[in-house]
């Protein structure tokens, strides 16, 4: 890895292609939940519609359901006069005909009667007694109703496979009835931290032991993402405990995380233990990232398994541009980056060789929002935590120019 | 409200001010969690810094440790020869001293030895024999060390209130040994659906009658946005019913939305509920957004009861832009707007005197990302799940030119 230079390492996109092929159409399990439990979860198969939307016709506006014909010579100085006849009542079958000559009261929402094909809005309308109304514009046949079928036709399929059920999808799978849904079950993520130095978080570290910041780290990248993390504690560089330690992950894991220590020497034992492990080659090792470069990955079976660097901004940003994707692909779904447009605060130089990652602070100041570039060591854990994201640089880009407007990739 | 114009109602933003007076400081109570199970959450207090970071002076490269002076006339053509003592080991106190001429091998996160000052990177030495090494470059003093506290140091605050716990934020907190918490519990919002037409998605509706999209549309957003629903069922067009319930409702939760029906009879009961139940004025009574115009707030102390439009689309956009960053206030954060950058497909016209929402697709070509405007009825379900998001068109903005950037707010 230290004499790699970036010229000869996979990009960022080689290395998603890459882990995608590997993955082929493997996908995890589906399960049954209620939506209520199914919320951001992927959906496995297509939901088709059962009921058409609306089931009846309605109209939508407040108003007036008439025969449309009725209304062609209405204007505002010579109004048409109908005859008020009854009242469409929300909930409820109108028991009614709207003859010719005649209108009758609906709200929106209410069923179109029979007879009638068309709603004047209230608006251009004026009742002048208890049995008459006067509509002042045409209404064209069909105006302010909406049809049987019209929003979603009968049979149609209301949502593909792999759609991830937000807000709208939930809504929508509500108003069809489909209160059960098949989803992907969550991906299972193990994840292991490495290093001879590292002690668990609630420890107190002698000198020279440093508290692992990865394994709760990614644990929240995962459960952000989706997905179920599994911790298997730390383990020392020792090829054999790593072996056996990733070896019993793989088996209840659907994605294995191995977060390096900080020496070269933790990667090494990584490497070699990913290709015992798989016995195959480590397929990508080392990406044009900064940070991030020594990530290594192979496969076991569909089963991807990461060596992600051991400083923490590292193995995030690594999470948060390779993993991440990877989760989504294991439940048939593409993941959208979450991003806020901003002016850079300063010129920002870049290798245009590698993928640059530069973390950044937003600051709003009136309709403006600033990304400060903090530049910190990635082993930097201060920084970490005062960014609200960062921005990627792509290869071939030598840099942004001070307010330079630019997507920033949020942390979440 | 059928009689007020765009331009008799406050605006989005006014709206968003008037929300925050009444809530003033007032926050949900909060509670101890463990790092795994707070994510996400907003933290209740400040968090300092107990153990500085790092604690121990330590490498930050791979190579030799040394005392800053000796190498300071090495060059590529006249290296300076020291002699190799010792080596460290990660996780290992060095029990030894780099004495003026001497150099010791150090691995990345090692501990510095007494003595040394300085790491000279491996690229730059060339071990001569198995206790001399080549020194090509001097070493500044502090070269690539760590010094204790330069992370972090002691005392210093770490995390401040407010801060939303995301992977960032949650291995800073391993990494100081801080694994409990204080956050604020999820806000509790609880959900009532209106209208004698509405029946529960798992019934089968009888014409007429229509199945509620928005009690679990709503309840998923409050899940996506970190909080906990509680749903009160469906709630007739009878202002005494939804009075007692709404009124039960607020005793279990921080937030209450009620979702009317769709016609302007039932958004009247909600509005006579409202002022009744908090014995005040309904301080909001429609706002210039489109969809969204008939939206209602009112306060009970520091409970905010909003009264949501019946149809989804504009449910889950006045829940967006309103509600969501109500949630965010509760436990003292301010919320981000997840966004893409695209360039919208056709022109976009708008009217000047309100805030308007256009729903999108995406779609990418090559590198571009397009948004193709779907317009549909705000009645409309199936356009609902069609998009990924919304753009929102500013008051005083007549409108978006084809080709033009625009940032597209993702419903998730």
């Amino acid at each position: 890895m230290q004499t790699k230079t970036f010229r000869e390492l996979v990009s960022l996109q080689k290395a998603q292609r890459l882990c995608r092929q590997r993955l082929g159409n493997h996908r995890v399990d589906t399960e049954r939940l209620s939506l209520q439990e199914a919320v951001g979860r992927g959906l496995s198969v297509a939901v088709s519609v059962r009921t058409p939307l609306p089931h009846f016709p309605r109209a939508i506006r407040d108003g007036y359901a008439v025969r449309a014909r009725d209304t062609f010579s209405a204007s505002p100085t010579n109004p048409v006069v109908l005859q008020l006849t009854d009242t469409v009542h929300i909930g409820h079958a109108p028991d009614f005909v709207v003859k010719p000559g005649q209108a009758a009261q609906i709200p929106t929402g209410g069923m179109l009667p029979a007879g009638a094909d068309a709603v004047v809005m209230v608006e251009y309308t004026d009742p002048m007694s208890a049995d008459q109304v006067q509509i002042f514009r045409p209404a064209a046949p069909g105006q302010y109703v909406q049809q049987v079928g019209e929003d979603i036709p009968q049979n149609e399929q209301a949502l593909a496979p792999g759609a991830v059920l937000g807000p709208a999808e939930i809504a929508l799978l509500s108003a069809l009835g489909e209160t059960e849904v098949e989803v992907y079950r969550r991906p299972r993520v193990g994840i292991i931290s490495t290093g001879d130095e590292i002690v668990a978080p609630q420890h107190e570290p002698i000198p020279v032991q440093t508290r692992d910041a990865n394994a709760y780290g990614l644990a929240a990248a995962c459960r952000d993402n989706g997905s179920e993390p599994i911790l298997f504690g730390i383990v020392r560089d020792d090829a054999d405990e790593l072996l056996s330690t990733a070896g019993a992950a793989l088996g209840n894991c659907d994605l294995l995380l191995i977060s390096g220590g900080s020496s070269a020497g933790t990667q090494d034992i990584t490497r070699q233990v990913l290709a015992e492990l798989t016995m195959d080659e480590v397929f990508i090792d080392g990406i044009a990232l900064r940070p991030g470069k020594p990530t290594i990955v192979a496969a076991h079976d569909e089963k991807l398994i990461f060596g992600l660097p051991g400083h923490p901004v590292s193995a995030l940003i690594v999470f948060h541009r390779l993993v991440r994707p990877v989760i989504g692909w294991l439940i048939g779904t593409e993941v959208h980056d979450p991003t806020q447009i901003a002016q850079v605060t300063r010129n920002i130089p870049s290798e245009a060789g590698l993928t640059e990652y530069v973390r950044v602070k937003l600051r709003r100041d009136g309709d403006q929002l600033w990304a400060q570039p903090i530049f910190g060591k990635s082993a930097s854990l201060s920084t970490l935590a005062q960014t609200d994201g960062f921005i990627e640089i792509a290869t071939g880009i030598e840099g942004l120019i001070e307010g330079e407007q630019t997507p920033v990739i949020l942390w979440r």
